[in-house]
C-alpha cells in the first residue's frame, strides 16, 4: 500500500494541544445546572469543596471559557504517554471492501490501557497543588483505578481505591497492577465506612456495586484530612480533560485536509465520547462542518436510547448533587452477563443535552454483535480492543458496510478508547459461545425509573 | 520540562528502515556454522528445507549481504504497528538524579506485547509466499505464540501452537488471546505427536517444557502437508528481522546527533538484544563508534555468564542441528521459581561469538533485584514492563547511578522489549514478598553441561 496518508499519524510534541476545549462555552443552549439535592438550587463551588479539588470545581462550573489552558506540569504528564496515534484502518477497509475511509484514535497504548489517564493525571496534579496527601476513588472494570494508581505514583500521592468486590475477585490481575503502582485496594462494600457497613449488614455476601463503591470513596474522602475524591467519568471536568483526544485527532486530520463525515464513540458515562467529539461538535455548532455524531451504548445499559432525560443522582446511595442527564435511574442494575464497563446508569449532562437537541445520535448494540466486530477488527488491524471500545468498532463497520452498498466514500472517525488485556474472561466466553445477550425488558427499565427522584424536572 | 529532545521520538513512515541489517556480513570473525548432527558437516539449505520456509533458510545461511531488503508486503505489515517509540526517560532520570541521558526503545505497544511480532510477520508472509497453508510453533511465556497468532490471522494461515502445559494452565488469558486470533492451542506434551506420547508415557503428569514443545511442533510440521515450523528466537534469521528495532532507534538518535555510550538489552535466546544492537555494533566493528554493549540475563539461567561456548542442540529432544553458542546444555532446566521468559538454555550463535571476542559484555541479575527496578521504572515512566525487559532496566539504572557517582554524563540506550500485562502473577508474588531468588549451584550447572554432546568443538 503506497498511500499519501500514513497508517499511523503521530503529532510532534509541539503540535499537541496546549488547552482543553470546553464545549459548553460554544453551545447555544447549555446543559441544565447541577442541583443541590436539599435545596434544589444550582450547586455552588462551596457545595462541592468538601469533595473535590479547587481547580476541578472551577472547571466543572465553567461554561464560558472555550479554551482552558493546560498547566505546563500536566502537559509534561501527557508527554509521558501522548500523543496517541491516529490510525488509518487500511487493513480493515480492505477486508470490508468498503469505499469508506476509516480512522481511529487509539488511546490504549499507555499501561492503564485506556483514555482514563487523560483525566487521572490532571486530577492528581490538582490534588498535589492543593496540598493534599491522599485521594479516594472507586473502580469497577478497573481502567479508572489503574489510571489513578499511575497518576498518584507519578505525583507521590496516597490512593485508596474501592473496587467492586466481585470485580476484585474476578480480576485479581487488575488488582495486582494497581497495587504494583502503590495503591491501597479495598474490596467494596467494606467495613471501613458507615455506608459499607450498612450494606454488609443487609447482605454480608453481596458482590458490591459501583454505586456503593462511590459512596464509600466519597465518605472516606470527606472524613480524611488532606484528602479528596476523584471520579473518572460522567462529570464535565472529566470530559474537559478528555478533549485532548478529539483535539489531537482534529489536528492530525487537518494536517491532511481530512474532514470526517461520521464520528463514532462508545458511551458509558460519556468521558471518551465527549472528549473525542468536542472540537468537531464545536465546528458543527459554529456551522463550519456538518458531521454526524453517533454514540454507541450496550443494549444492556441503554441510557441514551431507552433512558429518560431527567434530574437524577450520580450514585445509588443518592448522596451526590442532582444531574440532568439521560438516565435509567440510579437504582438500575445491568445484567451480570454484561461484559466490561459502560454499565453506568446515567450519561454526562452535556452529551444528554446534545442528544436531546438532535446534535448527537445514539444506538445500542448487543454484546455478541460487539464481540463479532472486535474479532474482525483484531484479526485485520492487529489490536485487541476493549469490550467497551468495540461498541464503536461495531458501529464503524456498519457505517462502512453502508458505504459499500451506496458506493459513497465517507470519512469515518471512531474512538478506540482502550485495549482488552484484562477482559480475556469475556473473550473466552465469546470464543466458547457461552456469551449471551441480555436486553432489559420494559418492566426491568421501569424498576430503574422508579428510583429517579420525584422533583420538578423544569 | 522544555527540552529540545522530545520525550517520545517517532519516525515517519518514510524514515522506517527498508532493509534488515545482517550483522554477520560485517563481522571479521564469523560465528561458526550450524552442523548437521549426523555428519557434523555444515548444514545446507536442503537439510533445513523440510522444517523451514525458503526465504528464512536463505537468510539463516547468508553471511555476505549486509542489507537484506524488506519486501513491500512486510513493510506493509510493519506499518500496522510500527514505528515503535524511542523514549527519553526524563522522569526516571529525574528520580535517579543522574547526569546520564537514558533512552529506551519500547517494543510493547502492539497487542503481542513484545518485539516478537517483528519476526512473526515476516515468517508468516514467507510461508504464504511458499504456498503453505499452516504453520506450527511452540510457546512458553506466550509472547511468541501471541505474535504468531496475530501474524497468521493477518495472512490467513492456520497455526498450531504447542504451549508448555503448565504455562497454558497458569496463563489461561494468554491462551484465550491466541485463540481469539484463531490459533489452535495444544498443551504440550500432547498425544498428537510421537515425541509427546513418549514423554507422557514416562510421566503422565509432567507440566511440559519448551524443549518438548519444540520437538512436538517440528514433528507436526514435518508430517503435515504444506506446513512448516517457525521459531521466535535463537536463530540468525530471527535476529535479522529484529534489526528493525536497532535501526529505528539509530535513525531516531542520529536525527538529534545523539551517540549512545552504553547499549543494554535483556537476553534469553537473543532476538531482542541482537535486533537492538546490530547497527550500533556494526559501527563499532567498522571503528565508527565505541559504545559498550551489555547483555543482561537472569541469574537463574546464566548462559552468557556461566555457560560454555560449545556446539549444542537447540531442543531437549536433541533433534535440531548443532549450534555453536553459549550454552548451559539442552538438558538444563531453570528453577520453576523463575518468573517470565529468558529461560532458554542457549544463546544465539552471533551473540555468543561477539561475547567470546570481547565485543559484548554480559551480566546476570537475580529476579527480586529485577522487580525492584521494574517497580521503580513503572512508577516514574508509567509503563508496566515485562519481567524479561526489566533485566535491561535494572542494568540501565545501575549504569545511571554509576554516572551519578562519577559525574559523567553518559548516553544510555536500552531495549524495553515488552509489557507485563500477562505477568501479574509474578508481580503479585513480588508485592507479597513471596518471590525468591534461586541461583543454580555449580552442581546444578554440571548436570546441564553433561547434556552437551561430546563432539570435537573445533
Amino acid at each position: 500500500m503506497s498511500n499519501k496518508i500514513p497508517t499511523r499519524i503521530y503529532l510532534s510534541e509541539d503540535e499537541m494541544p496546549k488547552s482543553w476545549y470546553n464545549l459548553r462555552a460554544i453551545m447555544k443552549d447549555k446543559p441544565d445546572p447541577m442541583l443541590h439535592p436539599g435545596t434544589l438550587q444550582p450547586v455552588t463551588a462551596a457545595d462541592l469543596a468538601p469533595v473535590f479539588c479547587n481547580a476541578v470545581i472551577e472547571q466543572e462550573l465553567d461554561e464560558s471559557n472555550l479554551l482552558v489552558p493546560i498547566p505546563d506540569e500536566i502537559q509534561d504528564f501527557y508527554r509521558a504517554y501522548r500523543p496517541s496515534p491516529l490510525i488509518r484502518a487500511y487493513y480493515l477497509e480492505k477486508a470490508l471492501g468498503t469505499p469508506a475511509e476509516i480512522y481511529y484514535k487509539f488511546e490504549g497504548t499507555n499501561t492503564s490501557g485506556s483514555h482514563k489517564l487523560n483525566s487521572a493525571g490532571p486530577q492528581a496534579f490538582y490534588a498535589k497543588k492543593d496540598g493534599l496527601t491522599s485521594l479516594t476513588t472507586e473502580t469497577g472494570a478497573g481502567q479508572w483505578g489503574t489510571a489513578m494508581s499511575m497518576a498518584c505514583a507519578f505525583y507521590d500521592l496516597k490512593l485508596i481505591v474501592y473496587m467492586v468486590k466481585i470485580s476484585s475477585e474476578q480480576k485479581p490481575y487488575r488488582k495486582a497492577l494497581m497495587e504494583s503502582y502503590g495503591a491501597n485496594l479495598i474490596p467494596s462494600p467494606s467495613n471501613t465506612t458507615e455506608s459499607g457497613k450498612k450494606i454488609l449488614a443487609g447482605d454480608p455476601n453481596t458482590g458490591g456495586s459501583l454505586g456503593c463503591a462511590i459512596s464509600e470513596a466519597i465518605e472516606t474522602a470527606v472524613k480524611t484530612d488532606k484528602c479528596r475524591y476523584v471520579l473518572g467519568s460522567v462529570l464535565n471536568h472529566v470530559l474537559l480533560h478528555q478533549t485532548v483526544i478529539g483535539q489531537e485527532a482534529k489536528i492530525a486530520l487537518d494536517k491532511f485536509g481530512i474532514k470526517p463525515d461520521i464520528i463514532i464513540g462508545c458511551a458509558g458515562g460519556g468521558s471518551n465520547l465527549g472528549g473525542l467529539i468536542a472540537p468537531f461538535m464545536g465546528d458543527k455548532i459554529e456551522g463550519k462542518a456538518n458531521a454526524r455524531f453517533i454514540a454507541v451504548e450496550p443494549a444492556s445499559c441503554p441510557s441514551f436510547t431507552r433512558g429518560r432525560y431527567a434530574y437524577d443522582f450520580g450514585d445509588t446511595a443518592q448522596t451526590t448533587p442532582l444531574i440532568r442527564m439521560m438516565t435509567l435511574g440510579s437504582g438500575y442494575m445491568p445484567s451480570p452477563n454484561h461484559a466490561g464497563g459502560l454499565r453506568y446508569h446515567g450519561m454526562n449532562s452535556t452529551l444528554a443535552k446534545l442528544f436531546k437537541d438532535g446534535l448527537l445520535e445514539a444506538k445500542a448494540e448487543v454484546q455478541t454483535d460487539v464481540f463479532d466486530a472486535a474479532i474482525q477488527f483484531m484479526k485485520t488491524e492487529g489490536i485487541l480492543p476493549a469490550p467497551e471500545s468495540s461498541h464503536a468498532i461495531k458501529a464503524a463497520i456498519d457505517e462502512a458496510n453502508e458505504c459499500k452498498k451506496t458506493g459513497k466514500k465517507k470519512v469515518i472517525l471512531f474512538g478506540l478508547s482502550g485495549t482488552g488485556y484484562f477482559d480475556m474472561t469475556a473473550y473466552t466466553s465469546y470464543n466458547n459461545k457461552t456469551m449471551n445477550d441480555q436486553v432489559p425488558s420494559d418492566a426491568d427499565l421501569e424498576k430503574g425509573f422508579a428510583s429517579i427522584p420525584a422533583i420538578p424536572q423544569g
